[in-house]
């Protein structure tokens, strides 16, 4: 059994009770059913399109083929020996059988668990789910709006944010903990912050096969005991294993190998520049990028068969002039959007990066950013859209105040996806003709118009609709006004209790926990 | 011949030149063809949904009809004529033969003229156009950011705004100048403040057959001379002739008439809102729609067979909770994607509403509603959009600096609808193989990478994609900040000069024209 209490019982009595009854109202569920809303509706790319570069991609992959940065590792032995080939430059080339033979045998669906089983979400090549992905190294201050370096705290309180956000649906660690002084305390105290913070699931990026371990062995522990976590996954991770083009990393694939083993999701994921590291032509970048997820794929499978992957092509873009990546461009929303598509003709899961907006604080920019990229990339079909909230600056920057923001634009963007339901009783021929030629000519509080109010449609918590003259006698305030308040309101209250105190305190005896008991509760006068 | 100059000869000399020709670096024509990109890679309806809405069309057409408010207009006595028929309850039936004969011979094409033919756009059921349309009743003031009534000095800048703005390719009056004493005086200068403001084409809404009259009388002086206008329409108008649920009303079908007669194109649109005016179902929504837009289509064809018009469903959604309207929401942006569909399975050119947001002034809740409203629409195959730039508080509200942020967010819409170009060259498999096998390892530098940085990379002019210390640097600034330095530097210099002070003078002593000349100057001290 679980180890994690629900609802915890931390202080006893009716006042206790009060206060739990608070917390819970605002852990705000998952907004959607768990496999999410289907998209498809949007095809950047004609059939033939996506039959012309599956092919490219399966071309390249039997003629240039995957280098080795490093010593060969063992999961690429077992692609030699599984028919891979080695080429005199000492590159592995992928026939099309072993990628066709890959394609039958990968995992079309898996569930990501949250501590919180009704957080649970269930993954395949349907639904779309949105969440964050890391990770940015600078933080625009709450208070002072300048940007400097984040901190553990930070990442903490994005967790429990992100626990009260219902379109929201994981805690991928957006930021790094700039404080922590080495990639093991970065690591734990990461872990530590997200199964603290949130009852969602979670995703973490880890900086060895050793600290792997040792976070799921913690993640065992709050899940109930050795082996727990992997038969309830709890956590994903984005890792590569490769440096585009066309390049597997031994140090990452040792990482990744690990995981694996530790039964933990992964992301395959391949985040090529278009112009830098694939070509300029946005045709040619996707081309690339689908050799090497599918190349990485291979890789998970030769270690573990049917382990649950994703088909996670992350291209991005730079602004060419510059160099500087631009995670809010046109272009950007088009390869997230048809690298959806691919891996929807594939019918594998996918994770798709998009919401990245350039603009380095919430305003008019960031928000049209995010919304373009974040809508097509669910209506093409993406499955999992990480760096979908929170984050500024293409991914250099965060937020606190952003993920409440779109939070917001993400349940208009699933109700986008959600669609228009046609059937004989929402086309209402009826209800025309019982209106028009025997009704009132209106169709206000008629029977179907109260029936569908609260199911047709969505109605955002933060988003403005009043008149202006109603809006600026209430002060006028912009979107970003009401986030901060919202920010306040729920820091300064929502600390979740769902680690019982003397499973806590044990994970703290076993490892280096940098996080002060005082930081996380209302008490501690953080906010 | 036109007497319109180009360049136009106000001032003489040498200084006078130089003025001229940067006064026409600012007058940026319209950035796409001018058949503009083609939509359709969206579809939120399966072809099966619109076949069903297409028939339920037909059904209330059949049934329901149109009724009359008022007495029955020629227009209707000719629907009679041709097939329709007149039910007990006074309500025009249209049988499915006379739709489908109207089907046939409405026009699929036509040409929207700019005063300079490099802003003609050509309209068919293919690309995608954007702009402005109305008629905000109040205007967020430029120097106190407090809401107040828009005049006709506001409407004039707006005009000379688009014209400067490259992905704004109409301007429709977007407010109204209530500072004007009648409607007569309202029509004549909102239609000179346009013909003086911009050479891209207009758009206006009169309230009289007799404006009508008057406008098309100054448009044909300013293109050389009586009969012009209807040889090269420069403006359009958004008529519906109809108050929902399927009714004709007789003064809208009147002024409808004579517009048609005068050769002005009309957005034959019908705009109810759900839930009140129309089901709360959308599908319902989308199938009364198509019915009254059908039946205008039918009224305007019965008048003139083969005028230009375009089928412009604009449903609306409000909030049924508080009744307030909510151009902002998911659900709008799914009506008017599904009706352009519509519209495209008719092969009809078609007029949708998008980029109206809730909010009340450009921030991120505006920018993410405005951006998914007007992708959605324009990747759904809308041919014309309007109300995409400007608008706010679900079109009470318009801000001048919106017109520049919207322009911004219209070309990486614009970039998105052209879309992904798959051949042999962009798929890029022997750039992908010199780069890897026999290359330096990056495309940096590469010919295809050289070659394909201007045309296949969209550049915003007001996004801002600089790291968060550079950006910081640069003082910090928004998007909101950095587009009202753009307005003030093109309103203080920005006047237009296309039109001669001779044929001024004459407008002047025809017309009532309350813009004084002194307001069309730099020295006039108005920026």
């Amino acid at each position: 059994m679980s180890a994690v209490t629900k609802p915890s019982r931390r202080i006893g009595g009716r006042a206790a009770r009060v206060a739990q009854r608070e917390a819970d109202s605002k852990m705000a569920h998952i907004d959607m059913p768990a496999e999410g809303y289907s998209g498809g509706q949007y095809k950047p790319l004609s059939d033939h399109d996506v039959s012309r570069i599956h092919t490219s991609a399966l071309h390249i992959l039997e003629t240039v083929g995957m280098g080795m940065m490093g010593d060969i590792t063992e999961g690429a032995k077992k692609i030699l020996e599984m028919g891979g080939e080695l080429s005199d430059q000492r590159r592995i080339l992928f026939p099309r059988a072993l990628i066709e033979d890959m394609l039958a045998t990968t995992t079309k669906s898996w569930t990501l668990h949250g501590l919180d089983p009704d957080n649970n979400i269930e993954i395949s090549h349907k639904g779309a789910h949105y969440g964050t992905a890391g990770g940015a190294v600078e933080i625009l201050d709450f208070e002072t709006g300048i940007y400097r370096e984040p901190t553990l705290d930070d990442l903490y309180d994005s967790a429990r944010l992100i626990d009260t956000l219902p379109n929201i649906h994981w805690c991928y660690r957006p930021l790094i903990a700039r404080d922590m002084p080495d990639v093991d305390a970065l690591d734990i105290n990461t872990a530590y912050a997200l199964l603290s913070g949130t009852t969602k699931p979670w995703g973490i990026t880890l900086g060895s096969a050793e600290n792997v371990k040792k976070a799921i062995s913690m993640f065992d522990m709050v899940l109930g005991g050795e082996g727990r976590f992997k038969s309830q996954p709890s956590c994903h991770m984005v890792q590569g294993a490769g440096v585009p083009p066309l390049r597997f990393a031994n140090d990452r694939c040792i990482i990744k190998e690990e995981a694996i083993r530790q039964g933990m999701p992964i992301m395959i994921a391949s985040a090529p520049q278009a112009g830098a590291t694939s070509p300029a032509a946005l045709a040619g970048t996707i081309v690339q990028v689908v050799a090497e997820v599918l190349a990485g794929l291979t890789y998970a499978n030769a270690i573990a068969p049917g382990h649950p992957c994703n088909f996670a092509a992350w291209p991005f873009v730079s602004d060419l002039r510059t160099g500087a990546m631009s995670g809010g461009s046109g272009e950007q929303a088009l390869l997230a959007a048809a690298v959806a598509q691919m891996s929807d003709f594939y019918g594998l899961p996918s994770s798709v990066p998009a919401g990245m907006a350039d603009s380095k604080l919430p305003d008019a920019q960031s928000g049209a950013e995010k919304a373009y990229t974040t809508a097509l990339a669910g209506l093409a079909g993406a499955n999992m859209v990480h760096e979908s909230a929170g984050m500024h600056a293409s991914l250099l920057g965060f937020a606190l105040e952003s993920l409440v923001i779109d939070n917001d634009m993400l349940g208009n963007v699933q109700r986008l996806i959600r669609g228009i339901e046609v059937t004989d009783e929402t086309l209402s021929t009826h209800v025309i003709e019982d209106v028009i030629l025997k009704g009132p000519g209106h169709y206000l509080g008629h029977d179907q118009t109260l029936g569908l109010m609260e199911s047709e449609y969505h109605y955002p918590a933060l988003a403005d609709r009043a008149t202006p003259r109603e809006w600026q006698e209430n002060g006028a305030k912009d979107i970003v006004a009401r986030a901060k308040t919202q920010v306040r309101a729920t820091l300064s209250s929502h600390y979740p209790s769902h680690i019982d105190p003397k499973l806590d305190a044990e994970i703290r005896a076993r490892f280096d926990i940098r996080l002060p008991e005082s930081h996380m509760t209302s008490t501690g006068g953080r906010w």
